[in-house]
């Protein structure tokens, strides 16, 4: 293998500049004394502004996942029915915590490659009675496909006063997701994808309206956002946080004001009409359907003859681009690449060079070139 | 405030070795590829070295509150009668996530300053009927009170074939927890205490027969440690890790092995030793019964007259040494020192030094240098 750094090109976690990576060397601190306070209250100013919203935003030690299940264990009681679509292997994640909590998960029926549209969640919710909340995974990264629909289901679920849960994990930051504007009531994200911060942190907002259910929910200890709620007026965190990445996440949310999240939601877009025009260039094809495309995460369909396992292997072995495969029964069929955090003209063309060299290697007929080409004209334009 | 680089002695975090913060440096690769299979395998080793454990450990991204939700949730049902002794804020931290999980918390009376005997809890499993599993923190941070029945308390467990559950946050690595020796089944701790990592990582262990109890258990879903011992065997976790805090937790178990664990213990020990020397020579009490003093968290009663937020302050302003003050009742009157990780002599009469100075600047009558006289005394012999 190569001894070059690895250019990090899975769906997260993503490559983290070094400014955020230096900030971990910073001193540990007392979490109970005035230099964590500072700390956090920087991180809850710039959380606001990356989440769009004058609600609360917490950060919890643990993973995306363990965001969603904070969001869920506090929102959802026994029997409570929340319409929460299956697209993948994430948005299925989400189901499971439902159901593990004693909720009632009610699905819309779909096929990978496609997002729940508004009509549908519309209709479940009028079929079903008392629904209590809706959950929808904004882009499910097992299978590259972002639900477009997003504040017009915020609209009905306002209309009809039921909760709106949004697991925006893999999207947050590199797509649109104005909180309050499209009546988001809880909102997670994670550390590693598109704020570019090592992993080890969820965020988890709250939205004034939600408190009250929240109040009612017999709650988990450790994710308790009532604790959270009174530990932030006091500028702590109930735990001891993972302090190291805070430090990140306080500097990583720095580069996002710097940057502005508006032009940072453009560099994404950008680089992802870079890569799917490069895909159609190569006569490739994106594994969603294509109103449900992604701008953080892109699934391409493996070409008939040819192992993605392969083509991983020698990316990542011969060019140091770093991408995955699919999840469950697309393991094979797909492969993905994150378009996440730092992407820039410089990250896409090396991952689609190094994914055009891999055909070649493989023997599949590509036209040498005509991907970077293709992206190149995106970036010129 | 001075500009030096302060000698964190709370209860944790605590003071981290360069070699471990550097470690947090190294680059952020895909979590489901070789590189990190390899990390997963040298820490799996480690910790079961430090645990003394034939069985499982993982480690969670979650602080050590985390964890301990982790082993209630994995072990305790609904109904469930747990004997749970509360004797401070942590080990009513444990009864408390019993009671949110649905089970039913036996208490045992015992007051601030006491850790739990054998002969209480052989009591309260003889007096209850079908006691499931015995909940015992190891050490009360909130206290410095360390219960030292613990592998009797195990010997009941075993004979009565009940779960023995122990929280063992803030001592294990600075004292005496082989695990499989003192029969405990689940046992938790954090990275940030005796291990001398920076925090965001809690270790659970699981005995082979605690597996059983386990499986028949409805689990959460981040929290599932069917899914880690699933994962464990592909050398993944089931979601993204604290990549950077697991390279750290990596240095510092390697830390731990170069030094040995036996070695380590003492060494917390010796250092505890000094300081209970140091707080006799300067007519200050433990706060503790002297039957439960820990080697971990020093607690030490105010003296009559003395306000504890000024010795903090004036420790950490003038001298740059951080303790902490009580939680809770005791918040005014107690002070607490960790005595933990790196603690060596030289950290160790530094604090009781910055304690001395502290104390005659609030014209409190001690005989100055008497405390460090002691400590030296401690540390020659």
């Amino acid at each position: 293998m190569s001894e070059r750094k690895q250019l990090i090109m899975v769906p997260g976690p993503t490559n983290v500049p070094d400014r955020v990576m230096q900030a971990m060397l910073k001193p540990i601190i007392n979490h109970r004394g005035p230099e964590f306070h500072a700390l956090h209250e920087s991180i809850r100013e710039n959380l606001k502004y990356v989440f769009q919203t004058k609600g609360d935003v917490f950060a919890l030690t643990a993973s995306g996942t363990g965001g969603v299940e904070c969001a869920v264990n506090n929102a959802v009681s026994l029997g409570d029915k929340v319409v929460a679509p299956v697209f993948g292997i994430f948005s299925e994640r989400l189901k499971e915590k439902i159901v593990r909590r004693g909720g009632n998960a009610v699905n819309v029926p779909l096929k990978l490659g496609e997002g729940a549209t508004v009509e549908q969640i519309a209709q479940a919710v009028d079929k079903e009675k008392d629904v209590k909340a809706i959950a929808v995974l904004y882009n499910e990264t097992s299978t590259g496909v972002t639900v477009r629909d997003l504040p017009k289901i915020g609209e009905i679920a306002r209309k009809k006063d039921i909760l709106f849960i949004v697991d925006a994990v893999s999207i947050l930051g590199g797509d649109y997701l104005p909180m309050d504007e499209w009546g988001v009531d809880i909102c997670i994200t994670g550390s590693q994808k598109c704020l570019a911060c090592p992993p080890g942190l969820a965020m988890v907002s709250v939205s004034e309206g939600a408190w009250k259910v929240i109040e009612e929910t017999a709650r988990p200890y450790y994710f308790d956002l009532v604790q959270f709620r009174e530990f932030s007026e006091k500028k702590e965190i109930p735990q001891t946080p993972a302090l190291s990445i805070f430090y990140a996440l306080d500097e990583a949310l720095k580069m996002v004001r710097e940057e502005g999240i508006e032009n940072r939601i453009k560099r994404h877009a950008t680089c992802a009409k870079a890569f799917y025009a490069a895909l159609k260039a190569l006569k490739l094809t994106p594994f969603p359907n294509e109103k449900f495309l992604s701008n953080t995460v892109i699934a391409i369909n493996v070409p008939t003859g040819v192992d993605n396992a392969k083509i991983i292997e020698i990316m990542r072995e011969k060019y140091g681009v770093v991408i995955a495969g699919g999840m469950g029964e697309l393991k094979k069929s797909i492969l993905r690449i994150g378009c996440m955090g730092i992407i820039s003209e410089a990250e896409t063309l090396l991952t689609i060079n190094a994914l055009e060299n891999a055909l070649m290697e493989v023997n599949y007929p590509i036209k040498m070139g005509a991907g970077v080409e293709a992206a190149r004209e995106i970036f010129r334009s």
